[in-house]
């Protein structure tokens, strides 16, 4: 390392080491394809599942080149997306019978938010997160075209000024894609309610990383994706969740083939199936789907509470590191980092972002020596932890050579 | 074999040995995973190529599990639905920058039904193809509802008296997936043109097997699925072409993060990419993308009027052995089999139904004894002809096992 920062000991460093000895989840990171780097990206993609390489082979060679047509019934692909939400379906906190795979993010966020919309015809308001990952935005945009409603635009913080008579639909993001500020999901759902309105919510950010409790909290629909704390493979299926009391008055607006009561009567009436069943669509790409359901299986045994307390102490270690090894420190009125992350554990969910005006620099610097995180343009470096496979020495390394680069790149 | 045919010369099968030996497609067959059986359902999932495995391996491996999250540069993920799209157009006789690979085939329908009444805006009529495949029905119909307009059903050789001033789309499938037929893309396309109105035309069931001439016959919009007689595995991404006169008119009801021109701005007002980019929704499915797009490569110089006439010459042959072999023949008094495929080339695609009382235990024992085709309730028996891995010795074996099995099941 450059600097002399390696030369003496490192109290961090050392208490990181015990921090990894007593984590109960150090286990899982050999289940994983990692190599000697710091993967904190693992919020945009997640890290392979070292078994999957040998089910997608038998996939593959097997269920397509040998079964061909017979593996949708004989290798479960027909059932495959009921069988994976129901998978999913206790690290979000829903009962079996109300998921489905399928699909993309966008793609679900579209069906909700329409099928939202008429579960309440007579209102016209369907109130986004402004703060949204920005398809989210576009689609309901859409969404609010097709069905004659309006788009209003809200900050969560002041969601409880525009709710009211006229809300139909009320669609958040748990977790802030950008800063990683974590939304109160009971409070807000239980304040839509209040409203008479329904609450969709996207947990692309959040689900496998912390505790959601959809069922508990009420949450009327949701989407989510599989390819970031899931580790479900690149683009891996989306996933909907419908609660069970809203399913034999969900209408798709896209009622294709696979949703229907019996697809091969190859009936031309539509007649929509019962359950989560009926938010699927078309055929589903089955490599990719079956792809996430092997690499699902490294939740086995996992409490997500577990998971979320390791979230929280990582990124607060990563924090305490960073504010110790960066010059100027963290936040402060010379330092050249400022976490846009909330320090309350309430609000943050399980990443770490930071706006440096080198930001594009420092992040291709930091993948060269090994600590890969994303940039968010135009000046936000962002660090993703996903505790299945992320340790306290690694969080030290990510701020050691944060350090390291910062000291070499020179301030704009 | 049963029933004692197998003892005596077969001059059918001297035949089939013959146009095997002269077949200019013979030496594709060796590009596939095959085993001794008769795949005559390539026309529901094609075969799986050789290559495949290895290639899913390395983008598992490589791709996903070292490179991570630089495979959307470094592995050329973000660009492969235009990539692939640019791969497939010469097969459906299109121009590149015209189709993009995603979603499946029912999300695609909706795109282009959606988006081809917008150029309408003033017509109300959404015309049907009543035989269609269900999805397309079910999907126009909501489609229409979102629109604001009507569904007009009719038999595509009734088109021409449904089409008027008020026809503002018209969905047709190229080839009808139960009976085989084969519609008149360019006189119908020339039909909807004259009425005013926007063609989109589903060729799931043609490409792959005959030549399309997207660009040739003046087609608006057109939508395809992959894993048909283009082999590219269970359930992969489907494509959509929008010619290039419509692009920028074409107005997504989908307007996802991957058609935006600018996406990682994260900006958000929508603004589309130019081009079949607009077409995107949300993230690929990466795994069954990349797969299509190594399934592809068993085109190269692979021309699709070869492909044409073996598919027609092989249903020929199909149709001699079967009415040589059956007892009581084909389509006559006596026959237990009547075919709903059409006799001229004209109007035959690639398959061959075959309408049996007892087709159920027919299609179950012919899978039991290699000869693998599909049902289609209550009475069909459906066999399709891959020209690039079924030689007319398989049409010949498949034609003399029906004739035992019917032989050895009882007529209800």
């Amino acid at each position: 390392m450059a600097g002399g920062r390696d030369t003496g000991p490192r109290p961090l460093r050392t208490r990181a080491a015990a921090l990894d000895a007593a984590d109960g989840l150090r286990g899982a990171r050999a289940l994983f394809a990692l190599d000697d780097g710091v993967y904190l990206d693992g919020n945009s993609l997640g890290a392979l599942p070292a078994h999957v390489p040998a089910r997608v082979a038998d996939i593959v060679t097997r269920q397509w080149g040998e079964l061909r047509i017979r593996s949708w019934d004989e290798s479960g692909w027909w059932t495959a997306p009921e069988r994976i939400g129901d998978r999913i379906a206790p690290l979000v906190g829903a009962a079996p019978g109300q998921i489905v795979v399928g699909d993309s993010t966008s793609v679900n966020v579209f069906k909700a938010v329409v099928a939202a919309a008429r579960l309440r015809p007579d209102r016209t308001d369907i109130v986004v997160d402004a703060s949204t990952f920005p398809t989210d935005g576009y689609i309901a945009e859409s969404a609010a075209r097709m069905t004659g409603r309006r788009i209003v635009p809200v900050a969560p913080a002041e969601l409880s000024s525009a709710l009211g008579p006229d809300t139909a639909v009320v669609l958040l993001n748990h977790v802030d894609y950008r800063t990683g500020r974590l939304h109160d999901l009971p409070s807000l759902t239980a304040d839509v309610h209040a409203a008479g309105a329904v609450a969709v919510w996207d947990l692309c950010h959040s689900a496998g990383a912390l505790p959601v409790g959809l069922d508990a909290h009420g949450v009327d629909l949701a989407v989510g994706c599989t390819y970031k704390y899931l580790n479900g493979g690149p683009g891996s299926p989306a996933y909907l969740y419908v609660a069970e009391r809203h399913q034999a008055a969900f209408d798709s607006p896209l009622p294709g083939w696979h949703s229907h009561a019996d697809p091969f009567a190859m009936d031309h009436a539509y007649a929509p199936a019962d359950g989560a069943t009926r938010g699927r669509v078309g055929t589903p790409e089955i490599l990719s789907t079956l792809a996430l359901e092997a690499a699902l299986e490294v939740w086995d045994g996992v409490s997500i509470d577990s998971v979320r307390a390791k979230s929280l102490a990582l990124t607060d270690f990563f924090l305490e590191c960073v504010a110790a090894y960066v010059p100027g420190g963290l936040d402060g009125p010379d330092s050249r980092l400022t976490s846009t992350t909330p320090v309350a554990h309430a609000e943050r969910g399980s990443q770490i972002a930071l706006r440096c005006a080198e930001a594009p620099a420092v992040m291709k610097e930091l993948v060269a020596r090994g600590v890969v995180g994303d940039l968010r343009r135009p000046d936000v470096l962002r660090f993703g932890f996903t505790p299945l496979y992320v340790g306290f020495a690694d969080a030290e390394r990510a701020a050691a050579t944060l350090a390291e680069v910062l000291a070499e790149i020179t301030p704009v």
